[in-house]
């Protein structure tokens, strides 16, 4: 691989004046931290400046933060995604008043060795459902309910055509429900509902787990036919998840768990940035994260923004599906659909459960869905 | 593995009354959301109710918080570290005003599946220091020096008695230093400047990076008789950690790169839970923390913190190294061997190359480390 002296990543930075009275300083700070560790003046030679990161920018705010963009050598991350998180913030999340609002990767980084392996375009031909149709999803739930238990509500959600039937993501190896016999009675459940209601749903198993397990785990699932998987990337890390999705066995949906970690309002990672860019960068098909209104504390911009950067164009890199969840009640899945248009996988977990017929509550949902796709703009 | 239904976690959070003016409901949402994910009322029978989570304790906080004490089954997490930090905080990270500040693990949990191989005694024995003597650690920088002038300050630092010689966190594999050579020639130069000078360094690498190449680069380390790593626990995931400690072939150094997102002052885990109780559990031998006064955001408690929750009787969980970075000039040293003990592992990183001799610095450290521990408390 070649990089060439242009090919630089750039970081945008809000730093907040509280904290950064003077942010040219403060920029020449995160410049320097998050490459050499090392204060200018200690750098000797050329060989020792050549990695250094480089101001490009910096915009005094009026409100209550400045705004830096900061450049740093495509040489000093490579192909290493671990590398490119830690360049973002690794040193830095240990200051204060300092977000990441985004991130513009260098062409040989966004050449396709990152990314989605399907994409909208995969998931969708993996389900059979054809473009401009929204897409649903069910999750199984209580952890400690037994194998046979899980089973029967996966086949309710497969047979009543929701797309794709997910795993709670606690659900891991628990005595109650042990991987391997709940993952096999699952598949066969949604295989059998698929064949008796014509259906295509697809079972994503939950594979977070003990790292040591985990190719036993896939190969097991990859011989049982199983083909996408529940990750989340923050538990088993980001390099993981690409390393899975490089195999290209199976689709990946992404979980946000501890994301919200990096949320702060004035310190840590736009949620856009990482779970629209970071995430879609480290494989991810599919991105859940909590839906404005409902239990968690993300904004309707915040939603958005992950929908736009999990589909903006990226060089090689595939378009990835936003999997919004909570607040989507039968009457409102118009409204969604015109806001997040077409190419989203909603996500319908407690709210379902609140229904006294769940699979009928799930079939009304779907056909809400379809009917909804008219709805959507063009 | 037997789990009795008295093997339970429990987890103390500091609730921000901003967020949440009825505490008791706070509490009893997290017991949910950190189990079963569903509200009470969806629960139809006692299988669905064996993982809840159980509120022990809600006291009104007179100042700006509450606290919650909520306990969970063992059985919802057996022995996977991953779902320990889910539970801890997967969902609720999406939430605000939830700061965790102790974990409490049943036995089964803390029986010594987790934790470092080595711990403190284990290193002592490693690197050849008595009991009773504070350790030094160097770290090299900066990233884009070629390896053999990596190699260089590296025996600079062996030769003048540094115990631990590091990579800087951001060495991974750059086309100026890629791994195997700087590895190479390292750890050849580490062997030279021991037997020059009657020293027993140790190098440690930084192994944080592409997890597809992770067991060859661990394997070619093994092979080159090389005994310790380094990595970010929060880059490779913490249960990546765990599998290579358990291995039993390198002892871990941790570096803290984005632990600082879970810093929040109203949100997220406190450091001495973080970076001592998990990243202890994890199977980190020593672990490295911005000190006080330094660069960083750290306050004076959350170091004595850190420190007190890695050494802490922990059932068969082995003790681990403080590794406090910053802040440790010659003139300091009694100072802060006072104040941390000597089962410390002073890290020195920009402040000694600032020196115009680094090596003569270095050696001068060495020796008052050496005097300094006879001031230490008993």
């Amino acid at each position: 691989m070649t990089i060439s002296s242009d090919d630089r990543l750039r970081i945008t930075y809000r730093l907040a004046l509280t904290e950064h009275g003077d942010p040219a300083a403060a920029a020449e700070d995160i410049a320097l931290e998050q490459s050499v560790e090392l204060p200018g003046r200690c750098l000797e030679s050329d060989a020792e400046r050549i990695m250094v990161g480089r101001v490009e920018h910096v915009a005094r705010g009026e409100g209550e933060w400045s705004q830096a963009v900061i450049s740093f050598p495509g040489a000093l991350i490579g192909t290493d995604l671990l590398q490119l998180l830690n360049v973002i913030f690794g040193n830095i999340s240990l200051k204060r008043g300092m977000l990441v609002t985004a991130v513009e990767l260098p062409g040989f980084m966004v050449g396709g060795t990152w990314g989605p392996r399907f994409g909208i375009a995969g998931v969708r031909n993996m389900l059979g459902v054809e473009p401009r149709t929204p897409l649903l999803c069910a999750a199984l739930k209580p952890v400690g309910l037994r194998p046979d238990e899980v089973a029967r509500r996966c086949y309710e959600f497969a047979a009543a055509g929701v797309h794709i039937v997910k795993d709670d993501h606690g659900f891991t190896d628990q005595v109650t429900a042990g991987f391997r016999e709940r993952v096999e009675r699952c598949l066969d459940a949604v295989e059998r509902a698929n064949r008796a209601h014509d259906e295509h749903s697809i079972y994503f198993p939950n594979v977070t787990g003990s790292i040591s397990e985990l190719p036993e785990r896939l190969e097991f699932l990859r011989a049982a036919g199983c083909r996408g998987v529940l990750l989340s990337p923050l538990l088993v890390g980001l390099d993981t998840v690409r390393s899975i999705s490089d195999q290209a066995h199976f689709a990946i949906l992404a979980h946000p768990a501890m994301a919200g970690a990096y949320f702060g309002a004035t310190h840590g990672i736009r949620p856009d940035v990482l779970l629209g860019t970071i995430f879609r960068l480290a494989g991810s098909d599919g991105v859940i994260y909590p839906n404005v209104g409902g239990r968690f504390a993300l904004s309707a911009d915040d939603c958005t923004g992950i929908n736009h950067r999990l589909r903006e164009p990226l060089s090689a890199v595939r378009p990835a599906f936003p999997v919004p969840g909570g607040g989507i009640a039968v009457e409102r899945v118009p409204e969604w659909v015109r806001r997040y248009g077409p190419d989203t996988i909603f996500l319908i977990g407690a709210s379902l459960y609140d229904q006294p017929d769940v699979g009928r509550a799930a079939r009304e949902l779907v056909m809400a869905l379809t009917r909804g796709a008219m709805a959507a703009p063009e």
